[in-house]
């Protein structure tokens, strides 16, 4: 594998076609980087775009799309779904194959220091590159959003890990940060209660005294009849999804109710099916370097 | 994916330093071609070289091989374990990732009427390139090996499907074709008793009633005390690992046998390891492309 970083910049803008194309541009043209997927969300305000590079090429073309957003996307006159405190909103980067977390995190500090040199844009560090735990949780970061910046940047203990403690005047200010990829996981049952799928839910979770890297919540599908478990998985070397999947499983099971099928939803790493193979079919000292396509990918 | 092939020459070669670089050369120095494994075996007397690339710079790397095997290895001075009947002795192109069985077909066909036109080796097509279904099974177009083969070849059956019925005077014949990936798939059982795993490896191969694609034997694996049922696993896509993993578990179970465990020698197509994370997972709609390392292989 070559040192690949993927990042999944949000930006504040859903809506306008014109400005969407530009800031999707900046990676569909950079040499080296691979645009791999983008959403956007009329609704949300918002555009998610998800590419990945060498740390050389993809920094550029992250720091020309946050340009773009700058000058062309004033939140002053922005309403949607969406929490959101600037124009590019939030910038992770996700280790991939090879690349080490450390790789991600030096990639996410050079990218926050050259926003505020070269935008004027204020810059928190999260997740991974946080240097104080409590900086850590995005929501926390974000939370008064945009509105609320300019009050919140005066406390000191919200001092922005680059730049000064005032927001950007149209473009507030901007989260960037290493973390591991999240994995999108939905566990379907052959109930519609909702109680249940809310039980299960929160015996599985971290935050109720579930698995460590598991966020859970129950969802209706109204449509199908039947009621799911989604869950995202925040770090899948540390809690793989075979786990979640068998926890699910064994909860289920006090209710006489029993797992329809599971769905990943967007890009799953290769390493998260090895893991769920190796444990489901007792595959004994196998790596990687197995997988043909991996090998072909060097 | 790019369209690629693999290939998995086996040259009648194990021991000899010298001549075995020179033949790996041909893959390392080939712009485009990635020489991904190699196994040499001084018992076997013999060279087994994994490699892949598109067709076009794959067909002159296989092609200089070809030539440099002719011009060093004499077939009338070879011994070895393995049963051989050339100085290339069999050269399988294996179709990747989107390539279709077609065009490998293709590919095999190309380079077996090189072989012929440019080195006088006679060339049979086996497996899914044979243009006969007696002449799919490689053992069959082997049987009576170099030192039979003059004799073979006046067989009006076994005229070779390019070149004339005479072999080379030193490197025999060939055979070229396009097969499936063969996965080699073991899974260990907690009993000593090879009765039990000739019974279960008897059960599942397809030569007994068992699966399609599934060749097995009973392995005694005396230093861990434990039996093995081993198998090939000839077309993935029609009898996926799961089914011959859970197949071998149903049977045992009759014994009172557990499964300690399973191991996948050598490498293992991605698509393989999805679908058995998708069995296992119950997986609904998954498809490759969500997998992060199949996309940045692009």
């Amino acid at each position: 594998m070559k040192k690949l970083i993927e990042t999944i910049p949000n930006f504040s803008e859903g809506r306008n076609q014109a400005k969407i194309k530009k800031i999707l541009s900046c990676f569909e043209n950079a040499r080296g980087v691979t645009l791999l997927d983008h959403h956007k969300d009329p609704d949300h305000n918002r555009l998610v775009v998800t590419a990945a590079g060498p740390a050389g090429p993809l920094k550029n073309a992250v720091l020309n799309a946050v340009d773009v957003s700058v000058q062309s996307i004033d939140l002053r006159k922005h309403k949607g779904e969406h929490p959101r405190m600037g124009a590019a909103d939030v910038i992770p980067f996700v280790p991939v194959g090879d690349t080490s977390m450390e790789e991600a995190v030096a990639l996410s500090r050079d990218v926050a220091k050259e926003i505020w040199r070269r935008y004027r844009v204020p810059v928190f560090l999260y997740e991974e590159s946080a240097a104080d735990p409590e900086r850590k949780n995005l929501p926390d970061i974000r939370r008064g959003e945009f509105e609320g910046l300019a009050e919140k940047l005066k406390d000191p203990k919200w001092k922005p890990d680059y730049g000064d403690p005032v927001p950007h005047p149209t473009a507030g200010a901007v989260a960037v940060g290493a973390r591991m990829p999240l994995i999108a996981f939905n566990v379907n049952l052959d109930t519609n209660s909702m109680a249940i799928a809310g039980a299960i839910a929160k015996a599985v979770r971290h935050q109720n005294g579930g698995l460590r890297h598991c966020r859970a919540i129950a969802i209706n599908l109204r449509q199908r009849g039947i009621v799911q478990v989604s869950m995202n998985m925040t770090n899948y070397v540390s809690t793989p999804l075979y786990r979640a999947l068998e926890m699910v499983r064994m909860e289920a099971g006090r209710y006489g109710v029993n797992i329809m099928g599971s769905e990943i939803v967007g890009l799953v790493p290769m390493d998260a099916l090895i893991q769920s193979s190796a444990y489901y079919m007792g595959l004994e000292n196998f790596s990687a370097d197995q997988v043909l396509e991996m090998k072909l990918a060097e």
